[in-house]
């Protein structure tokens, strides 16, 4: 009867959960209803056993979970990643995340899987994640198209995930980052997020990597058209991508300038001194030496403490970033506010009222209608 | 009677405005009181009269009445700021906002004197206008500190203003962009706006600026702690300073390995290919060409419309920028809030609880609260 009310009111689910369904007080007696009724999900018990015995397709099934919108997953999706960061907590394992991005052109999926078959046989676990807020305009995500990285797909000790479906970059950020905690507490002690997606993502996967890499092509005029400004600035390796046959030597003079422009900006915070290298996903040249490179930076942030302390301002970050998209969802979602808003920004685009004498009108209206 | 109640009860004055005295309609009956029981602050007529008679003077009052935090003071800087903006709106005239930022050292009062009488003697009216969000932590800011540009004070064609008291970088910000419009409606056409503190005050000189000018010295090394990452790349012209005597050769060195630096940046929307130079407060050298290139800039801008196209975007920007200060600030600024956003926080930099559901658990206080 429990089950019938769940199944023709939908949208109750909040409201049932506070039913005092007689149950042993932990468990949560909308949660025990819903899995009699959907035999798909199954409980967080089950999900974690699976994760922390490395079992690839639990895994994909519970951020399948973390990915879905519906508020009777996110509670057990919930249940699931606290679980995990207690146990990431206690294994005090150092899991390096690597934020991935690059140019157009520069032949993102083949490097990650050119490189990621190096990182596995040295006797890592790999998980690669994508950001792709623009999928949906993009026409789907490179890491969809998973027939480009058949070598790393078939790799026992690979787990990749395409990215998840498009939605705004705070929802899909969030996603990826709750993916991470649970590839972590699965064992996989490599991450690589990839930014698939243009514009603002770039940032979103900086603030959730420990390391940035940056993959460039030799031709450093219009191929730049694709990359934002800023992302050099804040990349701690840049690679020159497609360094073999007769592109040789146009890579290495683009890796020159590159690493001379690198040492033109301030320090990093992190200590490291940010450099350039050529590689080559065909001849493999140079990758043994990124990878060389990335574990001397994590080296030389573990020890002077850079490590530790990015991580904890991350989650600060994030806690923080999460409260303010919260607060302005209040606002922007409000349809009483929406024809308002567009009205005062055709004026404020207009010359016609000056910036903050809007931004004061459309405030008063919206504590007048909330 | 209706100002003794007003001088007694100062926190009512929202009150007071709605209370119907017998004034003609137009008349705000608040501000007629104020008026009467204020010696010191005008009508808005009369400053505006001022305003736009070049009243330098006036313009400095009107900017006070802008700067304060008093809801009486407000409502007049309001009106003014209306008219200022209509006038703006009907002249047409397109005036040069010029941001000017620079690592400590490179001689930014210096630079902004000797440039700025150039300026001057070229026929503009120039105002100077600063940000300083920190201005009280760094013991008070350059500008304030009139004695470094004792010509350029005594200049009738120049308005210098020292930066607004210490105060949040949203307030301040807010603050110096509806003093940049005071000052063009007084007729000032080149307004350089400065970056005094550090930090995020570069962003948003950025975001209200034009053309944006990086001062730097030739040492690229050390020099370089004071200025962010990501200050480079927003740049339009890298200037390096103090190019006389023994520091012209490596002076140069360092123009060309900025020059070169720039190019390997990704284009700007704005058409325009940022440069590098030299210049010197001493010799003056340096500076025609500086003014020149500016020149340059605003003749594309404006012929390309990117000009137009991003003193709108500027003015959308600050609309939201707004609106998301204040509905921020109702979270943070509330009082029942302050322990538990204390606590969830070091919880969160602890590892004890992730990100996403800390923000979550305030969140869900903060609507009972409420």
């Amino acid at each position: 009867m429990q089950a019938e009310k769940f199944m023709s009111k939908k949208n109750e689910s909040a409201l049932i959960v506070n039913e005092g369904v007689k149950q042993p007080p932990t468990v949560n007696p909308y949660i025990q209803n819903f899995y009699k009724n959907k035999g798909s999900v199954l409980t967080p018990k089950e999900y974690l056993k699976g994760i922390f015995a490395g079992d690839r397709s639990m895994l994909g099934r519970a951020i399948t979970l973390i990915e879905s919108n519906k508020p009777e997953h996110r509670i057990i999706a919930k249940e699931i990643i606290k679980a995990c960061q207690e146990k990431i907590q206690k294994s005090k394992i150092r899991t390096m995340r690597i934020g991935i991005t690059g140019v157009p052109g520069a032949g993102k999926s083949t490097f990650i899987e050119a490189f990621g078959g190096l990182v596995t046989s040295g006797g890592h676990k790999l998980a690669v994640l994508a950001i792709d807020p623009s999928s949906e305009k993009t026409g789907g995500s490179i890491l969809g198209d998973k027939t480009r990285m058949e070598t790393l797909t078939k790799d026992p000790k690979a787990f990749i995930r395409p990215s998840p479906s498009a939605g705004s970059l705070g929802g899909v950020s969030r996603k990826t980052r709750e993916s991470v905690i649970l590839c972590e507490a699965a064992g996989y002690d490599v991450v690589f997020i990839e930014t698939v997606g243009v514009g603002q993502s770039e940032t979103a996967v900086h603030s959730m990597s420990d390391f940035f890499l940056l993959l460039m092509l030799s031709g450093a005029g219009d191929d730049l058209q694709g990359i934002k400004r800023g992302i050099m600035e804040m990349s701690d390796l840049i690679a020159i991508t497609k360094a073999d046959g007769s592109n040789i030597e146009k890579a290495m003079g683009a890796k020159a300038q590159y690493a001379s422009a690198l040492h033109l900006f301030p320090p990093a915070d992190s200590g490291w001194t940010p450099t350039a290298v050529t590689s080559s996903a065909v001849t493999k040249e140079g990758l043994p030496e990124i990878w060389e490179i990335i574990n001397n930076y994590f080296k030389l942030v573990q020890k002077n403490g850079y490590y530790d302390y990015k991580r904890r301002q991350q989650s600060k970050y994030w806690m923080y970033e999460t409260i303010n998209e919260t607060l302005k969802s209040e606002f922007y979602d409000n349809p009483k506010l929406e024809k308002a808003i567009q009205k005062t920004e055709r004026q404020v685009l207009a010359g016609q009222v000056d910036s903050f004498m809007a931004a004061e009108g459309l405030i008063e209206l919206f504590q007048k209608e909330r």
